[in-house]
C-alpha cells in the first residue's frame, strides 16, 4: 500500500492500543497469532455496534427475530454444509525448513514480486494461470507453479518443495470422555448453520410467517495459516449474520431490497458514501445463485466487510437429506395464478454476513483524524476519534475545573444522576485542555466542565468534540440535551 | 427431588422450548451433549440479562471497566493458571462396556441409593470416606471405595474396571498449521484469566487506580463428563466476571462488599430473599483466602448461581513468574502508619463470578407460574412468566382487536412509533384472549388492544400482564407509560 495510507493504519493501529480500545491477545506471554483482545474502550464500542445490529436488524423488522445458538454443534452439520470436505486452502511443505505455506500465498507473493520489477507481462500471466489452476482445484498444477517460477522458501531459501495438498480451516477438538473413543467435533466456521438447524424450532415456537428473518451475533473460528492486517483476518473473530426466510422464485426481489438496506445501515453513520462500493462475486460459490460484497476502502484498499448472498435452497436441502428431518414450510398463502396455496416447500434463503471485527476497524479508521490546530501563535493539534454519538464508549464526561473547592463534590452529583442513562467519565486529572484533548482521543461527543459558577448558577458549560464548540446549559438540561444527540434513533429512523 | 419440584422442573423446560427460549443444540442431529441454542426469546432475554450486569457492573461504578478477551488464549495462561495440572475430573473405565465414569459420581450415586435404602450410617460413612479421598487426591482409595461398595457398571453389570485417572477438562485444538508440529491451544475454561493477562494494559492505558476493576461476558467450555439438569451445568457455557484489584490488606473489606452488592443485584429482581442464601466454601482452593457462593433454591436443591472470592496475588504472581514481565502497580497513596508511599505491590483479587446460564434458568424458574383463574362459572388457567419488564424479551405487545376496518393500519402506526425505542409484538391472530395468554406466557408486562374507539379518540386499552388489569390510556402517553415501567433505573438506582 502507499507510503502515507501505511502511516494511516499504523497510526490507528497504534492509537487503538494506547487508549485501550484493542490489544495483542495473551500479550505478555509474546502474544497469540492472529488473536487479538477487546480493551476497555473496545469492549463498549464493539457492544455499541453490536447493539446497532440488533435493533437495526431485530427490534425495527416485525418479521426478525434473535437466535444465539452455541459455538459446538454435531459433527453432521459441518458434513451436510459442506465445510469438512471443502473448507480448505492448499498448502505445500518445504522439506528443508519443515515451514508450512498456503500454495495461493506463494504465488500471490511472487506476482506482486514480478510488479515490483516492472514485470508487468509475467505477473498477469502468473496470476491467470493460478486462479485457472485454483478454479479446477488442480493442485498439482500450483506445485508446477511454483516450481516454474523458481519460488523458494524465505527461511531454507531452497525449492525442495513437497506435493499441494488440501489443509481443512475448521478447528477441531475431542468431545467427551467415552473409553472408546472420543468424537470429533468442530468450532463453527460460520454462525449461519446454527440459524439453519434452528429454523423449524424458530418458526414454530414463534409462529413465523414466510418471508421472515434470524438474526445471530457469535464467534466463528477458522484456522487461517495467513492471518494477518491486524484484526481484518482472525482465527477467532465475531459474525452479525441474518438468514432470510422467503418463497423460491422471489428471492431476487429480496436479494436487491437486502443489498440496499445494509449499505444505508453503513451510510446512516455519517461514512462518505465514495468510501463504499458494491463488488459482484464473478465466481458464485457452489450454494448461491446471486452474491455481492459490500467494500469498504481500507488504507490497503477496498476490502469486503460484509457479504449478502442469494443461498438458494442449498443448505435446509443439505439438512433435510443429512438428518433425515423434513425441512419444509407450509405456506397457506394462495398463488393468483394457480387458485391454490403455495403449500409446502423448501425457503430459498437470503443471507447478511458482516465481520464484527472488521466493521469495529472501518469505524476507528474512518473516524480517526490527526488535525492540526495551529495558529499563527502556537503550534498545536489533537487526534480525535469522530465516533457516532451512538457509538461513542463514552456519551458524556464529567470535568470539574479543579480538584477543590467543592468542584469534584458538585462534578459527582451531576455524573450520579447521568450515569443511570449513559456511560460516563469522570476526570480531575491535569489541565482541562490536556483532558479534553483525551476525551477527543477516546471519542466522547461531550466534555461536561464544571466550575465556579456552577456552584451558584446550576449550570455547566458543554463543549463539543467535533466543533470544539462551548455552551452554558443548565444542569437540568443535561439529560435531555446528551439524551437526544446520543439517541438510537438517530441512527434508525 | 421431590416429585412436585421434578414436575415444577420439567415444566420450565417444556416452557422454555415451546416458546423458543431454549432449544437442544443441534436438535435435528438428535442433538449434542450438554450443549443449548437459545432460540429467539431466549436470545432477548439472554441479553437482557447481560445488559442488566454490564450497567450494574460497568456503567454504574466510576471505577469498573468493560474487556471482550478472546477465548483462545497463549498455552502457558494455562500453565501459569494450573489449569494444566490441576483441573481434572478422576475417571474410571469399565473393561466390558468400555464406558467411563467420573469415580467421584459412581460413589455419590451408591451414597443416594443407600439413602433411599434407608441405610443413612453406610450413607453417611461412604461420604466422609469420599471425600477424605478426593481431599487428598487418592486414587487408589477412590477405587478402592468403589470395589468395596461393589459398584457396577449399568451396562456391562460388572465390577470390572481399571484404574482411576485424573481426566483434563480442557477442550484442546491445534493451532496454526506448521509442518513441524502444530501447536496445542485450550479452550479457555474461564474468562478470568483474559483479564488477568490484560491487568497492566487496561491499567495503564485507562489510568486506573487502585482499588479498579475489570469486568467481562464471555464463553467458557468444560469437557464435562458428567453434564446433566438442561443448561445448569453445560459444555460451553458463559460467564460474567469481574475482577476488582485491591491492596493487599484490604482484601476483606471488599470481599464482604462484593458479597452484599452481589446479593443486592439478584434481589434487586424482586425474587423473594428466601430464595436466596450464602454458603461459605468449608474446603478452599489453593488460590484463595476466602470464598462464598450466592446459592439459589432450585427445584433440586440450593445451587450454586455465583462465586465471590478472595484470590489474593495467585494468579497475578503465576503471570509475573511464568511470563517474567512484572504484575505489579505503584501506589503513590501515603500509608498514614508509615508515611511513605504503598509503592510496587501485585494486587490482591477479588473475584465476583456468575454463571450466565445458570441465572437465566433461575430468571425462567422464578418468574413462571401456572395459576389456577377458574371462577364458579368456569374452568380457566394460565402460564405467565412474571419476568421483570426490564429483561422481558417484548416490551409491550400491539393487538388490533380485529383484522380489518382499519384497526391493522392503526395498530402498525402506533408499533411503528413505539419499536423506536422498545422491543415489540405485534398479533393478530386468534381471540384478544389467546392473544393475551400467549404474551402473558412469553412474559411482556404490557399488551396494547386497539379497538374502534380508538380510530375515533387515539386511546388504547393497555392490560398489565401480572395484574391482568386494564386501563384506557391515550396513545401519546404511551411510551412513557411503558419507558417508565421497563426502564433500567428501576433496577439500578
Amino acid at each position: 500500500m502507499a507510503k502515507i495510507n501505511e502511516e494511516i493504519f499504523k497510526n490507528v493501529i497504534s492509537h487503538a492500543k494506547e487508549y485501550g480500545f484493542v490489544f495483542q491477545s495473551s500479550e505478555i506471554y509474546d502474544g497469540l497469532s492472529a488473536v487479538y483482545d477487546y480493551g476497555q474502550l473496545g469492549a463498549e464500542l464493539k457492544n455499541n455496534i453490536k447493539t446497532y445490529w440488533w435493533k437495526a436488524m431485530v427490534q425495527m423488522h416485525e418479521n426478525i427475530v434473535g437466535l444465539d445458538s452455541a459455538i459446538f454443534m454435531h459433527p453432521k452439520v459441518w458434513k451436510a454444509s459442506g465445510h469438512v470436505d471443502g473448507f480448505n486452502d492448499p498448502m505445500i511443505d518445504n522439506k528443508d525448513s519443515k515451514k508450512r505455506y498456503r500454495a495461493d500465498q506463494l504465488l500471490e507473493d511472487k506476482i506482486a514480486a514480478y510488479e515490483a520489477e516492472g514485470e508487468k507481462l509475467k505477473a498477469e500471466s502468473l496470476q491467470t494461470e493460478m486462479d485457472n489452476a485454483l478454479k479446477a482445484e488442480d493442485l498439482p498444477r500450483l506445485k508446477e507453479l511454483i516450481e516454474e517460477h523458481k519460488i523458494v522458501c524465505p527461511f531454507s531459501k531452497t525449492a525442495n518443495w513437497t506435493d499441494v495438498r488440501q489443509f481443512n480451516l475448521m478447528f477441531a477438538t475431542q468431545f467427551g470422555a467415552m473409553a472408546e473413543g472420543s468424537e470429533e467435533v468442530y468450532l463453527r466456521p460460520e454462525t449461519a448453520q446454527g440459524i439453519f438447524v434452528n429454523f423449524l424450532n424458530v418458526q414454530k415456537s414463534g409462529r413465523m410467517k414466510i418471508p421472515f428473518g434470524i438474526a445471530q451475533i457469535g464467534k466463528a473460528f477458522r484456522n487461517e495459516v495467513i492471518a494477518r492486517q491486524f484484526i481484518m483476518r482472525m482465527r477467532e473473530f465475531e459474525q452479525m449474520e441474518m438468514q432470510f426466510f422467503v418463497r423460491p422464485g422471489t428471492e431476487m426481489e429480496w436479494y436487491n431490497k437486502w443489498k440496499e438496506t445494509r449499505l444505508k445501515w453503513h451510510l446512516a453513520l455519517g461514512t462518505n458514501p465514495e468510501k463504499y462500493k458494491f463488488h459482484d462475486h464473478a465466481k458464485l460459490a457452489h450454494y448461491a445463485n446471486a452474491a455481492v460484497d459490500i467494500e469498504f476502502e481500507f488504507p490497503f484498499g477496498f476490502k469486503e466487510v460484509e457479504g449478502i448472498h442469494s443461498r438458494t435452497d442449498f443448505d435446509l436441502s443439505q439438512h433435510q437429506e443429512f438428518s433425515g428431518k423434513k425441512m419444509q414450510y407450509f405456506d397457506p398463502e394462495v398463488d393468483e395464478e394457480t387458485g391454490k396455496p403455495y403449500g409446502n416447500y423448501i425457503p430459498y434463503v437470503i443471507e447478511t454476513s458482516i465481520g464484527l471485527d472488521r466493521f469495529f476497524l472501518v469505524t476507528l479508521i474512518n473516524s480517526f483524524e490527526e488535525q492540526d490546530l495551529s495558529t499563527e501563535d502556537k503550534q498545536d493539534s489533537r487526534s480525535v476519534l469522530k465516533l457516532h454519538p451512538a457509538l461513542a464508549p463514552y456519551k458524556a464526561a464529567i470535568l470539574p475545573l479543579t480538584k477543590k473547592d467543592g468542584l469534584p463534590e458538585k462534578a459527582r452529583e451531576i455524573m450520579d444522576q447521568l450515569k443511570l442513562d449513559f456511560n460516563m467519565a469522570y476526570d480531575e486529572k491535569d489541565s482541562i485542555g490536556k483532558r479534553y484533548r483525551r476525551q477527543d482521543a477516546i471519542g466522547t461527543p461531550f466534555c461536561i466542565t464544571v466550575d465556579y459558577d456552577t456552584l451558584t448558577d446550576n449550570s455547566v458549560t458543554i463543549r463539543h468534540r467535533d466543533s470544539m464548540t462551548q455552551e452554558r446549559v443548565a444542569i437540568q438540561d443535561l439529560q435531555k440535551i446528551i439524551g437526544d444527540l446520543v439517541s438510537w434513533k438517530n441512527l434508525l429512523s
